[in-house]
């Protein structure tokens, strides 16, 4: 962790708080949850997705738990939420741009942090994707919601760009915090144009085109 | 392992036993599950929590795999609840109370190991309050209930105030098997008057008082 | 990894590509995903049950990570199954069969790996069940079916048998492949005869007898 570059560490902390706020607030519309579950259900969507990018690096004990910042960050999304959760709701898109906040910033520094782990390309490409929707699938099988990455075709797409970006940067020897950024930018943007103007992925040929 | 308190072993083998009961009979109410699956839903259950802390902790193979007794009390649990089933359905308090012992133990038992592993007086908590209700969380997603965790206020405010007692005392040097055993009590109070009781944690201000 | 004997490995790739296959016809069916939804439940099902069992064994970064060659097998696998799912979807059969597969081939090669880790008959027999009934399960929960390993007493059953004849070979000093790919057919007879001939394991004494 001391030698992870402070931009990871920023970036890992801005999308901690925007899945904190983005679960906190799904607990409050789909499950009309207490504070409890507000609190534990942003926690989860916030720091899901890191814990289990850390697991599979053998990280352990996670990042998320040993360092504190990510345990406040988490809360403090969540428990924002819970304050403003009335005002926000109305703004009905700050539940999905708080939701590619936390995609894009985690695409890209799971995609690094993989690389910096030698797993390979691929690998790095696939976990920094894991990363990024880690937290949203916890969340959404625990509201029992069909998960975002299953249904939506711009959920997984995104955040695989994200990662192959960073992965891709990374691979040919473009460390520096700018192509992270650059990279989660690119993620941000595809997820907010695909949900704006409903990109979708390809069905099955010849079955019957039922949304789901 | 062999380093770990007696009492603590003693007290994680009564509350796996108790998860192991409690999962099975869940399995047999909400699922008119077969002799397999009641095993399968009394032993995830009685396993899960302590299988997420020492994955966390980098505890690993977790000692709920190398210990045959943990093994052994959630097959012993899950089977007791098939045989007995009927005549402890009648009584259904038996499903809350054994949930409850399991969830008290765990709580004050995780934070312990938590401790002992050196991460810090908030991540023992975090942690302990995960081991408590991981393996409950996992059979509610199991059987497709809004697992309690989020649905109850006061089934993760009991697991975080034992989990806070143990590390509290843990921190200021109280290592005797006394206070885990007194945090684990206070958890276990807490969460039978709070269902007795019908404790209720505070909603999101201004959103209707709808019940979950 | 480099000491995994080849016929192990080869199992490994035909389950993973088997449980691609199925997971991704799964999605196909049950929730009429995108291509994105197919490839990632595809890949969770066909990935799932070997990185529970490698994260259990502390073999990390999982084999499934580490090894292109899983990745590409599940990707395969979920990829086939798009392509020619409207074929296939009309033989009902072969989401059962590629799934008994994957069930038979992960039982038996999840309990060699355990024994060969040196955890214990009775832990490896529960690894090697946990592997096959792992990635459906994942697949089961996220389309929001009760899963397989609680439903259908046959599902858990062949696994655990697969497993148990490996360990119990590999205990005496059998570690020839032949009992390996022996366990593996044993679990896949019983499974596809399970399923045809609707073999039903005992439900809880004088419980209604429900159907779930």
């Amino acid at each position: 962790m001391d030698s992870e570059p402070l931009i990871i560490t920023v970036l890992n902390i801005a999308g901690t708080f925007a899945f904190g706020l983005n679960g906190a607030l799904t607990a409050m519309r789909f499950a009309r949850l207490d504070i409890v579950g507000v609190l534990v259900l942003g926690m989860l969507t916030a720091l899901g997705g890191g814990t289990i990018r850390d697991v599979l690096l053998d990280r352990l004990p996670p990042a998320t738990f040993r360092d504190w910042r990510y345990l406040a960050a988490a809360a403090a999304g969540a428990l924002v939420a819970f304050a403003l959760g009335h005002a926000l709701e109305r703004v009905n898109r700050s539940v999905i741009i708080a939701d590619a906040v936390g995609l894009a910033v985690f695409a890209a520094t799971g995609a690094a942090t993989a690389m910096q782990a030698d797993v390979g390309v691929v690998q790095s490409v696939i976990l920094g994707t894991v990363t990024a929707v880690g937290g949203g699938t916890i969340r959404d099988v625990l509201v029992r919601q069909v998960p975002s990455v299953l249904s939506s075709g711009f959920y997984a797409i995104p955040a695989a760009v994200g990662a192959a970006i960073t992965a891709t940067c990374f691979a040919i020897g473009l460390h520096d915090w700018i192509w992270v950024s650059a990279a989660a930018l690119a993620c941000f943007a595809l997820r907010v144009f695909g949900v704006r103007y409903q990109f979708r992925a390809p069905r099955p040929p010849k079955a019957p085109d039922v949304s789901s």
